[in-house]
């Protein structure tokens, strides 16, 4: 990707690197959908001709495959800082989850499109099989911090990452980023609801 | 509704009543998109004529407002219930929010579609509305949570209120009947997760 937009800036080709054409590409495919955009759509949107946008990418579907990519790639990158390695079950998942609600406010549209992907295509297959592989590490890391005792031990790990993803992807249907909402206050939610629970303390003798 | 079924009923009329037309229905508007369906798709996939699917409906944009106000409605209901009504702010919450993950189960499609909805057309505009209306009386049931203290007073009503139900609404992006598992195993997880959160009890003093 780097190398591209490389090439694009030594040339002094006026307009567009690829980041910047994947930044609008996405937004077109995220409106009409990726089956409804045409190149000639992009085409127009971005301005430029479509000998143009071939000069970055083979196809509308290696558009596909470098937008859903970016958001992956992200989500994989978390996956593998320290904190996400070592030390306790527990803090390595809840690590994981606030900083995937980072990288999805910060690739709000790369995310959108990623997840909403139905595997009609080898490209949206492949990146459900990545999806699935990402889903499959946080179930995992559930299973291990139930196995530590430091999360209760009455819910199943796969039911549990889908509903603790199923929250952090939410994101992608209310966040607006014109509101002024922090990425880090919506971490903070969502690991203050998941982890510690809404229930009042003074309330929890009650019901435990 | 039950009109129309019972007059077709009366008249012998073979095939559909509403129900199961609005059952086929919503399956085609979920594959296709309700926009890239047409009341021949339609025809083809109940197996009836375009005039039979008019004895019931006047316009493809009835079927999609009687689609999206069947989920609608059942959700509306959920709020009407005692339990929703009288007692503790929380245990009213608790209430909502594990009768609409049942409601999710049951009316699956009749969800989904509605979740996807995006305002191109007044029907739409008038379900966006409903929503809207559904998540600020579970916004005040959090406000009136916090109030009464039995829920944290660190979290924002509403972004509270977006998350819980981004929970219970993602049921429609992971879901499969087939699977086995039930309405009431997902909603004790939401709850479990959302009221009283994952952390072990035994190692909460460490972080409270």
């Amino acid at each position: 990707m780097s190398d591209n937009a490389g090439k694009a800036n030594r040339r002094g080709r006026p307009g567009y690197d690829l980041g910047r054409l994947l930044d609008v590409t996405v937004r077109v495919f995220n409106e009409r959908g990726y089956e409804g955009t045409s190149m000639e759509d992009l085409s127009q949107r971005l301005g430029i001709t479509k000998s143009a946008i071939y000069y970055h990418v083979s196809s509308k579907d290696e558009l596909l495959r470098l937008s859903v990519n970016r958001a992956l790639d992200a989500l994989f990158a978390v996956i593998e800082e320290d904190a996400s390695r070592t030390g306790r079950a527990i803090d390595r998942l809840e690590h994981v989850v606030r900083r995937s609600v980072e990288v999805l406010v910060a690739e709000l549209p790369f995310v959108t499109l990623l997840l909403r992907v139905r595997g009609n295509t080898k490209v949206e297959r492949q990146a459900l099989a990545r999806r699935r592989e990402f889903d499959r590490i946080v179930s995992e890391l559930v299973e291990q911090a139930e196995a530590e005792g430091s999360i209760r031990p009455d819910v199943d790990p796969a039911l549990t990452s889908r509903l603790l993803f199923g929250m952090v992807n939410s994101i992608i249907e209310w966040y607006r980023p014109s509101r002024g909402l922090r990425a880090e206050q919506i971490a903070d939610a969502v690991t203050k609801i998941a982890f510690d629970g809404l229930r009042h303390e003074r309330d929890r003798d009650l019901v435990e």
